[in-house]
């Protein structure tokens, strides 16, 4: 089985930023096999890049790395770093969202990327590190690199948190994280959450300009044109409506608050 | 040689469904060869998925698995199907789809899938089908598994049709049935149907806010700037602009209608 | 190492011609390793498609294959060719871009493509030579073939010129050349150019709306939601925000005046 590299970046598909960076890749391991998640994450948008890259990494082969760069204050001093956890292996800028992939758990290991032999050019460009450390240093972990080969251990790297919803006896406050190409609106409620009270499955949802009755499975259980609030594929309360897009339709933004209200029932 | 995928889909590329899908089907098989053709179907078109992909299965391999995912009824009970035929092998959901690629004729083999061995999970994800059954299983089948393991044959699939152009006496009519992203616009009038009267290559063409003379053979059979009606590289009859955007300067759309008039000539 | 091959195009990714060509090539050459550079190239902007590949080129091995279509011309007596620089292959139409590539030097050898038997079929589509010849014909060189196989050496091709920047004693004129994802405003003025006068580090610079001073290295140089103007990984002199959208913020266009003015200092 070839090593394999995901990526996730907000280069966009028009620059010369993602090829070069494969090239480099290429350059140190010739097998490589690279799988493309996104690179249309929203510009510096690292919360969206963890969003998208958590959806994705259960389907992956313990093993693979994930090579992550949005990087806002790229030529800085925040750190390039990598770890491991859940036998996965993380590689991009110290800029928290390593810590957003963790929810909350601990990685197994997590080092500072120093050891500029595995680095393209011992003097990156400083606003193109993803070419010259952290898609090579993701091609040699990939090839078989231990993490403290090609860097130092640390226990300190930056944190970030999701905002978890508000739950209580009334019901559960949350809000939007992710509008997809269908328009559906992806919030921060989990499955988890939605199930720990019978009742919310029956709660109304206020959410945009419409009030939904209940929560389903998919959307084909209510009829076509129709809005409906779902436990979706990516085990979050979603918000869509059966055949067409409920962002437009609804008037639902990235960041809308969205209300499960338990009612009398 | 490696087995070969092709991917077909409405999911675009800034989320997680795309790499989703493809973690489980390299979980499948991690040297299968996977070939995106397009990821940007407009949403929940059958029509425009399969016109995309008849143009791009003849320039593959015998044996090839063509995954199409263009999915409204996700969830509900139509039925997961694959199918062979021409040598070449369909995944996907039971929406028509199949049909149009098949332009009338009968596939060799259509099966349901329903042994879900052959899925990721036996539960899968009622609003995402493609990572958890479609995918999986056109991994399997492209690395050898035979349609009647995967599957039941069945007899029964859902049918849709072309519209076909109305040709007599006077002329032929058709529409616009793809806009390329030079803003060539592609009817439904194929190349046989403007070969069987010698008349339609000197036919007036009246499509959007012109009149065109003739069918030509390239976009520079017309001086820069010029709009010309051309048999382009589907074979079937389109109108461009030489070196401009045909939709935009012609106000052309999908739909819209494409008249060849014979005249006295 | 597989035989690898890059792609530039304008063909963007919602039609069958991407993929279309892969199978051409997939077909001549089934391990193949084809990467995608991108194909959201202007539609018929040559200078553009030879920008982003020359920030590509340095980063992949020497025998990789640059494919590269950008056929305003296609069907019209301009020639196919192929050539040698550098350690890298080139393939496209006669279309100036080669060239540029080459940036005043000379190719090792360049030959236009005559040889039919090495074409998918002798009678290529008059609007798809991409499928039907340069596709085919990068396979064949990926795959060991010789340049002198297939083609016939020439000593003429189209020849095009980047506009180079003035530069006198009051300091340096020039254009910006490529806006990217992020806004970042991309001249023809390079790092050579820069470093030949050490003024030039702490000019002025005219671009857009606004005057901004000095010459920085990465974006966090200054504070967030500042411009500047700095040497960025293109090595050529770029106008950006720190966190921002230069092209947006600045009023910045492709082909917008961007003045160095040495001043006194």
């Amino acid at each position: 089985m070839p090593p394999l590299v995901t990526l996730t970046t907000d280069f966009g598909l028009k620059d010369a930023y993602v090829a070069a960076m494969k090239g480099a890749m290429l350059h140190v391991e010739p097998s490589l096999r690279i799988v493309d998640v996104t690179h249309q994450v929203d510009p510096q948008d690292v919360m969206g890049a963890a969003f998208v890259l958590l959806q994705v990494i259960p389907f992956y082969p313990e093993g693979t790395v994930h090579l992550v760069v949005v990087d806002p204050d790229v030529g800085s001093a925040r750190l390039p770093i990598a770890g491991r956890f859940e036998g996965h292996l993380f590689v991009g800028p110290d800029n928290g969202l390593l810590s957003l992939l963790l929810r909350g758990s601990e990685p197994d290991q997590v080092v500072v990327l120093d050891q500029r032999s595995f680095w393209r050019t011992e003097q990156p460009a400083r606003t193109f590190n993803a070419r010259d450390l952290f898609g090579p240093v993701a091609a040699h972990l990939a090839s078989g690199r231990a993490l403290d080969e090609v860097g130092t251990p640390t226990d300190t790297f930056r944190r970030l948190h999701w905002a978890h919803p508000l739950a209580d006896d009334e019901g559960i406050q949350g809000f939007v994280v992710h509008i997809d190409r269908f328009g559906n609106c992806v919030t921060n409620i989990s499955r988890e959450v939605i199930e720990k009270d019978p009742r919310s499955r029956h709660a109304k949802c206020y959410v945009g300009s419409t009030i939904i009755e209940g929560v389903h499975d998919t959307y084909t259980d209510v009829p076509q044109g129709e809005p409906l609030a779902l436990l979706g594929s990516s085990n979050h309360l979603e918000v869509g409506v059966n055949g067409g897009n409920a962002a437009t339709l609804l008037t639902i933004h990235k960041g809308s608050p969205v209300s499960l209200v338990y009612g009398d029932g």
